[in-house]
């Protein structure tokens, strides 16, 4: 199995050095990838916002960036390179995870009563129509390419708001009218923090797991098999087809423990004898 | 197991009072759910773009639609509500999928030269930067809300280009000066088309089930060695938390076969015995 960096000293002594330390992220600035990095490192260190996914994957692995943070479902920003499928090439590991809840605002300069115009994406505008309609039915809606230029063009013009995420509202000193204006309660986004080195062990982990299996009838049965001979309880399952290879899939599994375990580490064993290829691509807290 | 309606028959009825048959799809006008909307059913049909999944889920369940499109894959329209997780509450059938190309398109009214300007969503934008950093690195990108959006500006402005499916290059009469722009090799995105009465049996049907299987160890694998026993071929299997039970999942999974079949009419009886909850979202003819 493979060595362990402890992640604890690491980000210790990555704080001690704070200047040089950078995080880059699946931007734009002010999205709620953003916010989940800032919840995760604190406001203080170098970020860096990329434009794709595959961006914050190479940035780290070359070295320019210590973590990355990019999502792994769908947010407001509309994900499209799906992160499971860059950890295919890459050796980079999940080195811990974060649960943020999406909370769309609005956000203006002026009362609410003195909108006129309402700057978003068009998904958070979709999100948030019960609020649109019965509050400001009178206003005009504004589509834009993203919640931060929302932001960004409600605060250099008069009766204007935007609907965004708190952070927008602080990057373009924007005030916050209403909170929590989606429609239906809001979902919590899982993100994932990417690095060179993987976590250690801290007792109640969770573990990310690549698999490659024949597309053979009882295939994944039998793997799956193993998790449950050594009572590892699975909390996500995924397949996606393998580009390279018709009819051979991939399947991403989370199961509980770390892959340094006995437990976890007798079950990987017998894995890489009953797939074409297991591949761990991290073990991390679990902080559900 | 459920009746099934002959689609085939239900299609050949509606396509003769073509006028009256509406197929909603998840908008704006002119995107690649539309050009799979346009793919499967023509383009002298009504077509109404909606601005949510869920508002597809509604308009064929209340019969303001004969049919919906909606992809249940990411695109880069940036889909957010999940596709699955509508079919958690809707009684809708999955009748029959659509396996669309993605291919990003250069178009404008000028030649490429002339251009100044190039408008785009910012994921078909970072999609193409190859492209644009070789064939057009001294031009301006303008983002926007969607590439729909980026045809129309581009339709009216001199020395403007968008980037866009071909769709959008016929709705707003520009020329594609080149196709397949992306970096990478186009990705094919899977659409469901849904209905209120199921596919009948073509003889190379998939199946798409929706599970619930109680949050222990073992109970995916039991659920899963029922499809082994029945020889029956998984293609596809996602986990999606229950949003109203926590530690309980949902599980979908595609299989080879249709829900009448005697075969996967057998596992169907013996799931029902293991799961907590099983249903058919639908059958309907394998496209791959």
């Amino acid at each position: 199995m493979m060595a362990c960096a402890p992640f604890t000293q690491v980000m210790s002594s990555a704080l001690a050095l704070e200047k040089t330390m950078t995080i880059a992220y699946f931007g734009p600035e002010a999205t709620f990838t953003h916010q989940a990095a800032i919840r995760k490192f604190g406001s203080s260190l170098n970020y860096s916002a990329l434009k794709t996914i595959a961006d914050v994957f190479v940035e780290v692995s070359k070295g320019r960036a210590d973590y990355g943070v990019v999502p792994i479902e769908n947010s407001t920003e509309g994900v499209v390179t799906h992160t499971l499928d860059m950890f295919v090439d890459s050796d980079l590991k999940i080195v811990a995870q974060i649960i943020l809840p999406i909370q769309q605002c609005l956000m203006a300069n002026c009362s609410l009563d003195e909108i006129k115009k309402v700057y978003s994406h068009p998904q958070p505008i979709a999100q948030c129509r019960n609020y649109l309609q019965t509050r400001l039915h009178h206003v005009e809606i504004v589509e834009t390419s993203s919640t931060t230029r929302a932001a960004e063009i409600a605060s250099g013009e008069k009766n204007a708001a935007a609907i965004a995420g708190a952070l927008a509202a602080e990057r373009y000193r924007l005030n916050i009218l209403e909170k929590d204006i989606q429609d239906s309660s809001s979902n919590a986004t899982r993100f994932f923090v990417l690095g060179r080195q993987c976590a250690p062990a801290t007792g109640k982990d969770r573990t990310s797991l690549m698999l490659s299996i024949a597309h053979k009838v009882g295939a994944l049965h039998k793997a799956l098999s193993i998790f449950s001979r050594y009572k590892l309880n699975m909390t996500r399952i995924e397949s996606r087809p393998n580009k390279r290879k018709a009819w051979e899939y991939f399947f991403f599994v989370d199961c509980d423990g770390h892959h340094e375990d006995e437990q976890l580490g007798g079950a990987l064993n017998d894995l890489q004898k009953a797939c074409n290829f297991v591949k761990v691509l991290g073990s991390y807290p679990n902080a559900e």
